[in-house]
């Protein structure tokens, strides 16, 4: 195992915020695996690259020899939402459950070891503890604590109901930690004040407290807002490699450095050699396609990123884009907007009716891909690359439109 | 069954308040028992008067052919405090419990018609709900509304600490009027909050919401403060006989018509009468001779009144109490006084060891006794009967001296 000084860059790397990093480097020192606990919401799972840099974290901490559990909050999982006014929180079977956890293991396990990881399921301690246990529990943190977590104040203050279930759930969280003793969790910036919780929960019941580990949103295709489904601006780890490679392809090349930091798998070393590279005069879009090989490679297999790259560039070829594409911004509604009217929009035709008929020319390529569906709809949060005949190129990012 | 109208006024007897009366009439007038639920601490019960306004009502109720729950909260005394703070609140083993279960049983029963009461545990349902059972319970309640409960309310606003276990609290005492199906709970005025919970509990859960009843609590001796332990003014239902007797014999006559509403069992319209006589020039003291027999017979057996009433008689015609005895009320320290410096405080003796030598010459007598020891101390809270030779009488009011 590496010392403490030579993990803690590479842990590093990309995290929001680390507390505190003393407690990191102590524990470190010891020379021995540490616990490292990440606890994942029971429904659906269905990853995109925005959720894989918490597993990345998770991963890291993997290959430097620590133990990760990838823990499965089944537990209030199974309970749902006890008012039954959130239909986003349904309440799951146990066998629901169960094919989410395996659903789960299918993608994590193109990230991390699948013999290095431990898979755990919170209903396993919280049953146990039973009614008594959980009062004995909630006595361990004070209301106006609670009040003080950022969402809970706001509706406070603003009159909005909260049900006195929602201050159980921090302290389940946290009880995680205890029944796990973990030495450190990992969560995003939004789940920083139940992560703190567990330092205090572990403190009451004895133990060391864990270091918390915040990763960063990773932002969409667009470069601003947040990987999202809903915002359209996402790449599913599912997603075919062609896809995958151009969504990756679309990227700014500002935006390329925050996924080699916080997506990539090469050293930091090499991910600095490379922003030399570029500020020497090296192509960047050569970059992105290293990192688009990386990406392609972990989710569909070694080899898939490089024929992924290679169908690129002949598209690419065939279609032959010119240096000197104009750029352009273009307001949609949220719901999409049929291409015909974009290539109007962006001037490559002279009316929506036009478009229409181009596409049905089969004379307008998205993305370096040749159109058939005169009817096809894009949607906002995502770059492409519009092209109608041999000449008119255009590369546009679509917004939703305020509405 | 009597009518709904007709076992109403007997039903608010004495009652601080009911919500709603229009439920309970509407309950009654089903003609059906209702299940009456009253909560008890399961700390090491040991009864005076005050505890047993709430059993009296219960007692209207079981009278009117109604089915009485005493219901001992054993799962919260199985989880003491779990903060460790509170010593008063020790977590009971599950032998306590049943211990101090058979000693209610041993004082209640004084009062309640044992073959008509049911006794239960919280922890029946309390245990079987679990944590996720718990989880839901708490759903049913906002923060908001648990921080309007006065002491809530202070406390947060002065910055005082409420352990989250504390808003469960609540929620567990509604709940058991849910597992009950209970149709009135009683309590005593400081358990409203709580009480009202129960309601909105049930209503949750598709019940009809509980009646609830509350009852004020009982003047001590001194006819000011609530009778209690600490201060010494209270009547004891474990008392001797003629100790019991002596002290109701010692509350004033006002005092008295409260002591008939809240611990007599004679119909009102008795009550009323009683009260007409003393109007019409009845000697006071003679009714209240009547109350110290129906109390003393109550916690000592058919007869036993009587007997306490002659003694006392006797007791008083050898001290002969003229009936101009001066009253006056003294302040002493709160930990108690020295009878010789009472004595001298109500000028009967010259000076405070002139009071020790009349007690030691056996010429002292305190609410008729004869006094022996001469270092003999009396607590604040109470009213007594000195007498210091044939002639010396005064009737004190005893009250602790603000510090």
């Amino acid at each position: 195992m590496l010392g403490a000084s030579e993990q803690l860059p590479e842990l590093k790397r990309g995290a929001h915020e680390i507390l505190l990093e003393a407690d990191l480097l102590k524990k470190l020192a010891r020379g021995k695996p540490l616990r490292v606990k990440t606890g994942f919401d029971p429904t659906a799972p269905d990853l995109h690259l925005g959720h894989t840099v918490l597993i990345n974290k998770m991963r890291q901490f993997q290959v430097l020899g620590h133990e990760v559990i990838f823990l499965i909050g089944d537990f209030t999982g199974m309970i749902g939402d006890p008012t039954g006014k959130n239909a986003t929180r349904p309440r799951l079977t146990r066998e629901e459950i169960e094919s989410n956890a395996r659903t789960y293991e299918e993608q994590i396990f193109k990230i991390l070891d699948r013999e290095k990881t431990v898979i755990d399921f919170n209903s396993r301690w919280m049953t146990e503890l039973g009614s008594a246990g959980l009062i004995g529990l909630a006595a361990q943190y004070t209301v106006a604590r609670m009040l003080e977590r950022d969402d809970f104040a706001k509706r406070y203050k603003g009159g909005q109901p909260i049900a006195i279930h929602e201050f159980l759930y921090p302290l389940v969280q946290g009880y995680d930690s205890v029944a796990l003793k973990a030495d450190v969790e990992l969560g995003g910036t939004d789940q920083k004040f139940n992560l703190l919780v567990g330092r205090t929960l572990q403190e009451s019941y004895g133990q060391e407290p864990q270091v918390v580990l915040t990763t960063p949103l990773l932002e969409g295709l667009d470069g601003v807002h947040k990987m999202s489904k809903s915002l359209g601006n996402y790449i599913g780890i599912h997603e075919p490699p062609q896809e995958m490679f151009g969504k990756i392809m679309s990227i700014s090349d500002t935006l390329m450095w925050r996924y080699f930091d916080l997506l990539s798998f090469r050293p930091l070393a090499e991910v600095e050699a490379l922003k030399r590279a570029v500020a020497d005069g090296r192509n960047p879009r050569d970059v992105k396609f290293e990192l688009g090989v990386e990406i392609v490679d972990r989710f569909h297999g070694a080899g898939a990123g490089a024929r992924a790259r290679e169908e690129f560039i002949a598209r690419f070829r065939e279609g032959q884009v010119p240096d000197d594409v104009p750029e352009l911004e273009l307001s949609i509604e949220a719901g999409g907007a049929k291409l015909a009217l974009v290539l109007k929009e962006a001037q490559l035709v002279a009316s929506t009716s036009a478009g229409y008929r181009m596409i049905e020319q089969g004379a307008v390529r998205l993305d370096g891909e040749r159109i058939s569906d005169r009817d096809l709809t894009v949607v906002p949060g995502a770059a492409h690359l519009l092209q109608v005949g041999k000449r008119g190129f255009a590369r546009v990012t679509l917004r939703a439109r305020a509405s």
